[in-house]
């Protein structure tokens, strides 16, 4: 494989990329520079519609190529309240990406638009719902990504044994591998695990177009990988509704230690909790307020662009696989 | 990458073999068959001393030779009670693997036994100590792998960020990806992550050497990667006495989701419980015992000599990394 080859997959070839790999549409902090620069450096960058607020949605698609990028949603929201989703669907993305829930009646009328469903899973017993909403790519999410999910399933051996579901069920049916990965190496892993590519999240969170505050982008530089937690803590704090099976990974910071085994403490009397989290938020306060990374935080040491991070990404992943090669 | 040509690795080349695999040193299953069927594949083999019971050990050391094999034990069971520590040492192992705190002390009779240090590791923090304790090798294992451990890190960011910490400190000191790795796509995959090789627990488990009682390795066979967890409760039922920040992974069967989230009731009055459990290990109802398995079980479908899993390991491997390359 020389230097300069592309690492290609059947997850390149169906969308013309150049690099397996997405940028995960990240509620808040993946806008329509992130995305659109993704995709610009030859991989699949979404943007987040995240709880599905029709402006935030209206003013990111507004910096895009709807044809170029995908748009994630939160099923369980936009079952409630499913403007941002028709909003987006109006402009026909590329790709539609939904989590957190029932997909079915929503990829439906992604598939009606013309848009690629991806569906994202936690645990095997999720993957019939990717069939019957047609579903092209399947994402593998294990525990150790930042954000919601679940700690049902390390990315490891989940992604394995969904290829292998996959295989029986669904051959043609694309799978990303997500959670823990934000270098060359996790990239390479991905592949070797049977994945057609990565879903990558707190890699490109910590970038420049990333919409993540500042302060936490600094912050999460500092941060090694052992100091995030999942739980409910701050979906409390930040008036989230999230069905009992879903937590939030970030870091763990003074809040969140403050509160861990105390949560129902925390919901049957929230208000003093979430005027102190506000107030942190507006002022940039990263011991209170969340910084929404995974456990790949430890890997991340500097702020690039997205395009130079893609770049980063496919050398190193050529580089690993050049090396195992070699010595192999 | 010839298909006959050796997985080489700094792992390899230290200890001479021709897979960069260790099979995990399980308490009450890796017994002196399953070490020295691992060892004489060309992979390294662990007996599990586990706890420290002498005549258990000097059992099962009497069925090997002892300078191809390693030996692990729990630092601090050992601390408690070095009987079987020091029968080990004097049959001098060619390497001692000591996981679950302090091992300097231990370390330092084993290295002046000639022993080849192992210390496993669940969090960054703990790696100062391996240094200290002068380990050759560092094993990373991922809060996906079966028995005991942490939930802090997964294999998948865990590795690259501790190989990050060895170049800086110890770049010598080797590194093997421990958790969720039951197959040749897990072993390619801790290679691309940085490790030098992979210890593998669950999949030597469930071989036809291991110790484990017929029947928990039949109810494996059907058992899937979503079906673990990992808590106190079969430690508390088992009578073992373990450190709070460790807890066991095994099937999450009838006992356990009848306790869990009662846990600190069945420590107030085990009785009754330990009861139970004992008449179902007797009788081998693993709806009651414990069938200790990692988040990989879902990859192992059936229960073949050790021999024959290392070198479909390796061929497995092998064919991951063609692939990669002829495609890439």
């Amino acid at each position: 494989m020389p230097p300069g080859e592309p690492l290609a997959s059947r997850f390149c070839e169906r969308f013309g990329l150049s690099v397996p790999i997405a940028s995960a549409p990240m509620a808040l902090a993946s806008g329509g520079r992130l995305a659109q620069a993704v995709s610009a450096a030859g991989a699949l960058g979404f943007v987040g519609g995240g709880y599905g607020d029709p402006e935030w949605v209206e003013r990111e698609l507004a910096l895009v190529d709807p044809a170029s990028i995908g748009v994630g949603f939160i099923d369980w929201a936009i079952a409630a309240d499913p403007r941002a989703f028709e909003l987006a669907l109006a402009r026909r993305p590329r790709a539609m990406f939904l989590s957190f829930g029932d997909p079915r009646a929503f990829a439906q009328r992604a598939r009606a638009a013309g848009c690629a469903v991806f569906y994202q899973v936690q645990s095997l017993s999720q993957l019939p719902w990717a069939l019957e909403a047609g579903a092209e790519v399947v994402v593998a999410q294990g525990s150790e990504a930042g954000g919601h999910g679940m700690d049902t399933r390390a990315t490891m051996s989940f992604v394995p044994e969904v290829r292998d579901w996959l295989d029986a069920h669904a051959p043609a049916t694309l799978l990303l591998a997500a959670g823990g990965i934000a270098d060359g190496r996790g990239l390479a892993a991905a592949l070797a695990l049977g994945a057609d590519g990565a879903l990558i999240g707190t890699r490109f969170w910590a970038t420049a177009e990333s919409l993540a505050p500042d302060g936490a982008k600094q912050r999460a530089l500092a941060i090694a990988g052992d100091e995030t937690r999942r739980s409910r803590i701050f979906d409390v704090l930040r008036r989230k509704n999230w069905p009992r099976e879903y937590g939030f990974r970030a870091y763990r910071n003074e809040m969140h230690r403050r509160w861990e085994g105390r949560e129902a403490d925390l919901e049957a009397d929230p208000a003093a909790a979430r005027a102190e989290f506000d107030a942190a938020v507006a002022r940039g306060d990263f011991d209170i307020a969340n910084v929404t990374v995974g456990e790949a935080v430890g890997l991340v040491r500097d702020l690039p662009p997205a395009a130079e991070m893609v770049a980063r990404l496919a050398r190193e992943a050529r580089a690993v696989l050049n090396r195992l090669t070699r010595v192999s």
